[in-house]
Parts: C-alpha cells; sequence; structure tokens
C-alpha cells in the first residue's frame, strides 16, 4: 500500500563526484512526500506556506547503498506511520526502476505537528489522519 | 515544434518568501533541457559526466513576470535554435499548466561547444544536431 | 566602491561535471547581495521573511568565463544602481582570489519595489536608499 | 579539540515554510567538514572531484530542535572520530553564534574509504588520518 514516485536524477542533484549530493537523496524524498499528499487532496501551497498547523522535521536519517547517476529513472516507495496523535514517521526505499532488486537508499524523515505560533505539540489535522490511513 | 516539460513546484525550490527562490528558475529549465536530450535519445549520464565534448552554459537569463508556488504546476516550453557550428541558444516559456495566458517567467541560456581538456571551441556532435532539429 | 564578499566554492555548488552548476552562480551572487545588506544594518529575517515592502528580482543574467571549482576561493564584487525611485541594479563580477586579472563570470540581478499585497509598485524604504548610496 | 565553522543562513538555505530546509542543514555540515579539510592542508579540488580513494557518505541523520532564519549567524562544531581503518564518523552540533546554551540541531554523517574504480573498501589516507588526529 505503499506510494511510488518516480523521478529522474537530473544535473543539479549530483556533485563533481560525478553521483547525486548526499542530502539531495533526502530533497527527493521529500518531493515523494509532496506527491504523496497532492495525490491525498492536500493543497500543498497552504499546507506549506501559511498551515493553521505546522509539521516540520524533527529527525531524518539516510543510508546509501549505491551510488546515483545524472539521468538514472529512480523509484521511491514511501510508507508513512502514525507514532501517536501528534507524529508521524515515513520511510523511503530508493530503488533503480530498471531494477527492484538492488536498493540504492533508504530514508526516515519524523515529523512532529506544532502550532505555528505557540510551537506547541498538536493533534494532527485531518486531512493527513486520512493520508496516513490511506499510504500505512 | 518547441518540446514541454511539465513541473510540479517542490517545497524545496522555494524560499522564505513564500516563492520559487530566483536562481531555481535556471534550475527548472535546465531539467526540461535534460528532458528534451533524453527524448532524443541522448544519454544523460554519458553526456554531462563523461563527455567527448562538453557544452557548458556561456550565458544565461531569466525575466519574472508572476511568482511561483510550492505545488504549483507548470509547463516550461522549450525552443533551442543553432546559432554557428559550434554553438547553439534555448529559450524557455514558463506558464501556469491551468492558463496558457500569463506567462509566470521566460528565460535564455547559451551553449558552446568544446574540447573538455584544451576548451578550444568544436564542432557540436551528430546527437546535439538531430535533437537541435527535431526540436526548432 | 563596490562591496567584496569572499566565497569558497562548496561541494554542493558543483555538478557532475566537476565545476559550479551554473545556476549556483546566481545563487552565490545572491549571497554576496545579502552580506552587503547585512553590512548596511538591515536586519536579513525582516527583510527577506516579513516584509513591509518586497523587492523581488524581475531580471536576471549572467556570463561565465572560466569554470569554477570545489574549493576555489572566490572574490565576488558588488555594485549596486539606483534606476528609479522603485528599482534597482545590481552588477557582480566574480574573480579568482588568487589573480584579479580573468574574471570568471559576472551578473546582473534587477530588483523591483513592490507593496507585497497588492504588488503594485512602491519607492524604495530608507535602508535600501541609504544601501545604495554608501555602494553606489 | 573540536573544528569550528562559522555559517550565515542564507536565502537560499530557507523554504516557503521561512526557516532552513532541513536537508540544507546537512549541507552546512558538509561545509563545515570541507573548511576542517581544507585548514589541515587537504586540496579540495583533488580530494572530490580526482581522487585516488574516495569516502562517500554511507550514512547521514539530523536532529531538528530549533528553526533557523535567514541572516542567523550559526556555529557548527565539528567532531571525527576514527571508526576503522576504512571508516570514520563525524558529529555536528549547531548552535547560535549568540547563545551556546540552545543547541539548534545536531547531526552525523558516516564515511567509508573505498577505491574509485572497484568501489572496495581500502586505508583512509595519511591526509585524513592527519586530519582526524588533529581534530578528535
Amino acid at each position: 500500500m505503499s506510494f511510488t514516485y518516480n523521478r529522474t536524477v537530473h544535473f543539479r542533484d549530483t556533485d563533481a563526484a560525478g553521483v547525486v549530493y548526499f542530502a539531495n537523496v533526502l530533497s527527493m524524498c521529500h518531493e515523494a512526500y509532496e506527491a504523496s499528499l497532492a495525490v491525498s487532496g492536500i493543497n500543498l501551497k497552504l499546507f506549506f506556506t501559511q498551515p493553521t498547523v505546522a509539521i516540520p522535521i524533527v529527525h531524518a536519517s539516510v543510508d546509501f547503498f549505491r551510488p546515483m547517476f545524472c539521468g538514472d529513472e529512480l523509484q521511491i516507495h514511501l510508507t508513512p506511520q502514525k507514532l501517536r496523535d501528534t507524529k508521524f514517521e515515513i520511510g523511503y526505499h530508493i530503488i533503480a526502476a530498471s531494477s527492484s532488486e538492488h536498493p540504492l537508499a533508504q530514508a526516515i524523515t519524523r515529523h512532529v505537528c506544532i502550532n505555528p505560533t505557540t510551537r506547541a505539540k498538536t493533534q494532527l489535522p485531518e486531512g493527513i489522519i486520512k493520508w496516513l490511513s490511506s499510504n500505512e
């Protein structure tokens, strides 16, 4: 039931070692997160720019197994999991579109829902609850 | 006969003013260029990473007409033009996918073909000549 | 009377061709602009994030003369010029810190002052007038 | 004995939520790593672009405690640690330059030394051993 995001590696993603710059792998994962939110009916502009609740990332980690090159066709499989009423985690598996056998990288992002003014923890909004239940 | 590249604005493209960071518009245009090369049969990894000839950008310019927001669906229309045996230029028109009437931005990149070792100008390779003729 | 910004080329600035990715040269120029504003006493957080007036870039152009590599020490010389009561332009000259003879790149950004809500043109604020007069 | 890297938050580091985009915190940490290598006498261009050994990042993680805004003056404290003859890890503590009491973020990157052609693990080079011993 995970969500799949197709992504070509762009020249801008790479660095002078000839492969994707490490931190850009997390940016690609965030793109996958955005795409899955959009599919679930969430308005990205309102969600990220003028939110009634903010859901910042409080932790991210990433493991790199194989290098990714400009032009590579990737699949990012995203699986979110609710941790508490105020918190969820997303797991990402990145594989080559041409071969699912050898994962290229995996990552995790952890998100906490807060009041954007007071920064106190608050309950996840309905749209996110729906997105969680349809992708878990 | 121009090539069209569809692109959603990602959160990473934006800045604290709430809109796409100016230099990222040129990065999106370069993505459109890469996509058009791939459609033309050019291997992006070899073309950008281990080239027999290099075709660096020697000039770029961009005009911004309207702000672009996270989640916006864009169309980038790309039209290349051969300038000389060693040189071409690409024009980009960026519009909202929902409305072609009001352009959001336009840009130009100019590319010169060189020997990657000596950096002397050299003739555009056959693959680029073919790409030019199919998109001009 | 131009402002000078010293900048080392970071690994993240580069691409798989081994040199600075073209659009990142404009990002470096914007860093120089930010540094010159800060020196002039402008609070960058308020200026860029919660402005009473917004001063978006409406045009940018850049010419590339020589490639820049990871670890290169650059100097960016910035010279702003008032164009009208609502508009200014900044010229940037990028040279190697080790040799001023051969410019690496040059760029221009053009900025228009607007009301962030109505997007109508409005007069440049006092802080910018002061910054212009001290760097012109 | 840790190395300290001073870094102003640039506009390009931020996103439409008004704060530093999460993955860019890791990019800033990598800048600190590059700066500490340069201080140790390592040539960054050769090290990252034409290496005799490659030392890719195999793991990265980051925790975010407080938001960072455009113009914020940061200090990144970097402490490397040798794990094996082929492997080291770097810990990063990011604090506001104005107040060391409240950390803003912390991160880890893990690096493995490989032969760039065969990708087999190989011993860390002498320059890195020296850098490790002077910063541990």
